[in-house]
């Protein structure tokens, strides 16, 4: 189900295959985030005319809303949402963590200080973990709620996804070893009761890596999680800048070489750059769909904030020799506009260039193991 | 420029080809509304997918926001919104009132009493009106403005719309004969200096009746303005229920019959049905598209609000053997889950339908004519 077509010779960057029930993944590949099955403001037909071939939901919010029971009734997430291609959902462990404690905080996979100060109380009372499971106060309505690594599989389940992982917990930078090591343990006890608790055959499951900043634990997840028969491998987590290409330095050699591997939450371009190189397969982020409701665009000079005063009056698009529908039929002044006027449309046209530059940022990465090249 | 291609033979309706610089326009023809340059959430490619040959840009909005010079410097509107096809743009005299004397009090053009209460303060401190013109206040920022008859042409020549309209005072239902009769004439001495201002050939102008709910009003201000070589012909003013045919019956007689009808701001069904039958040929209201926009669905069985709890679980599209991209691809479950999630894809699917709707409705209003049926 995952054939590695070739290995770069300058990295350890492999191109794959990745078979799914709903069609192949070539890797390395990143998914684009349907966070509520649906990649805010695109439809389906959007997605795909960008050139991507598989998506990302998250279990957390369409447990909430509208409910994994209703997505089942409906078909499941690919009738649902009517996208053909495969799908990936997560656990819902780094959201009951990030959300849950942070409560409306983004605590982001690459965090900042700030950032990771409002990750702490996780311990508090929207939040409670025990060896069994987690339970969880709603962010949308403070309902209570309960998830198992038992019932995080049937909601991934009923959902539908190609791909699912096991439950996780997701610790942060400022935890300490020994409530690291001990949240890695239950981890590893969460991830074989998931494989046992999986019933359908047609799923893809797999396993996440955790372990924190620490050496030993990393290695020591990433040797556990990696004999166990998962279809593939995440590695969780939330790190300081710098400190991801460590981890993976002390992940990737305990994991199976002919399985898939996904960084989960990761997407800045210079990280996926060298998260490739270190052979990981898989990303997801919500960088650039995110970064495009702001009016942010992605572009080879770097981010450009499109409603500041400098492109009222400016004729070309946002890149230069974009072929982007967006950059080719719009001018930096009218997407100024959009976001002034804070129209619809002006997250729509930034949200197609920036999933418009990242598959063709993903593409080239994809070239350059092919040739051989330099990534 | 404007060509009746057939009378129809149960009612006044007509069936007409109106050419523009950019295309023709079959009428009776109803415009999506563009407020800032943008049908909210569509591109001009869904636009014209969906049926539509022309659109109608707000003058109000577009001078405040990004304003007419930088539409003009980035050559006109329809390279600016990237539409081909016509445009037509308001005189911003209906805005100018009800916005800026409501300030942001919404003042349909088919009234009800409570929203006509919010629209007769227009002497107050937000707008001052002379004969020779509105000084107003910045609904966005509170910042000073005027608009005369020249300046609204000046402003709707920078715009560069196919179609523009002589600035007008509207009048509201709850004014008195003096009151009504005193801006009619305000308004007839208007019409006669925007003609008079109008500098560019290429643009058709559009004369305004005004006159309110009085007969002998309506019919004077016919005459005037139905006398003036326009090349067609706008009906302005706020209606009550059930006034709206009356006032078509008084003002059409009065008005050239080989130029072209434009009913102000009206779009509801049965009300376009009606004044097609007296003999009117354009609309434009923002009806169908603001209703998309909260959930609400036009459909052959009546409006269906899309968000309520019936709709949660339901596999049917939103209208039986609707051929719009949302009925053949999304089920009312989806669309509620959409709506309930606040996702702007729910927007865009609902405005893509709500458009289509009405563009199937003119069609059939022009099959009709065209064969004889009854409208």
């Amino acid at each position: 189900m995952f054939k590695i077509l070739k290995k770069h010779s300058k990295s350890k960057a492999r191109l794959g295959l990745l078979k799914t029930r709903h069609g192949v993944i070539h890797t390395p590949f990143f998914f684009p985030v349907a966070t509520k099955a649906t990649v805010k403001s695109l439809t389906p037909e959007d997605i795909k005319n960008i050139g991507f071939e598989a998506i990302l939901a998250n279990t957390y919010h369409l447990y909430l809303q509208p409910g994994h029971q209703i997505v089942k009734k409906m078909g499941g997430l690919h009738k649902f949402m009517n996208w053909s291609g495969p799908i990936i959902t997560d656990s819902g462990g780094f959201q009951v963590f990030s959300l849950g404690a942070g409560f409306g905080n983004n605590v982001g996979k690459i965090s900042k200080d700030e950032d990771i100060k409002e990750n702490i109380n996780r311990t508090g009372k929207l939040v409670k973990i025990d060896d069994d499971g987690v339970t969880f106060t709603s962010h949308l309505d403070g309902s209570k709620h309960r998830f198992t690594p038992e019932s995080s599989i049937k909601i991934q389940e009923d959902l539908g996804a190609d791909i699912i992982f096991n439950f996780d917990e997701c610790t942060s930078p400022l935890d300490d070893y020994d409530y690291t090591k001990k949240s890695m343990e239950r981890t590893h006890q969460w991830a074989k009761r998931c494989l046992k608790a999986k019933k359908k055959n047609s799923q893809l499951l797999f396993g996440i890596v955790q372990g924190g900043l620490f050496e030993d634990l990393r290695k020591e997840s990433a040797q556990f999680i990696g004999d166990l028969p998962f279809d593939g491998f995440g590695i969780g987590g939330s790190f300081g800048k710098g400190e991801m290409k460590k981890a993976l330095d002390w992940v990737i050699p305990y994991l199976p070489e002919n399985k898939p591997r996904h960084l989960l939450g990761i997407g800045y371009l210079d990280d996926i750059k060298q998260a490739v190189k270190k052979g990981i397969d898989l990303f997801d982020c919500v960088y650039p769909t995110r970064l495009a409701r702001h009016g942010t665009f992605l572009t080879n000079q770097g981010e450009i904030s499109i409603a500041k005063g400098i492109y009222k009056i400016d004729k070309k698009p946002v890149m230069k020799n974009c072929s982007c529908y967006t950059c080719q039929n719009y001018s930096r002044s009218y997407l100024n506009h959009l976001f002034k006027a804070k129209e619809m449309l002006g997250s729509r046209l930034a949200t197609i260039h920036n999933l418009w530059f990242m598959a063709r940022f993903m593409e080239k990465i994809r070239k350059d193991i092919k040739n051989d090249r330099n990534i």
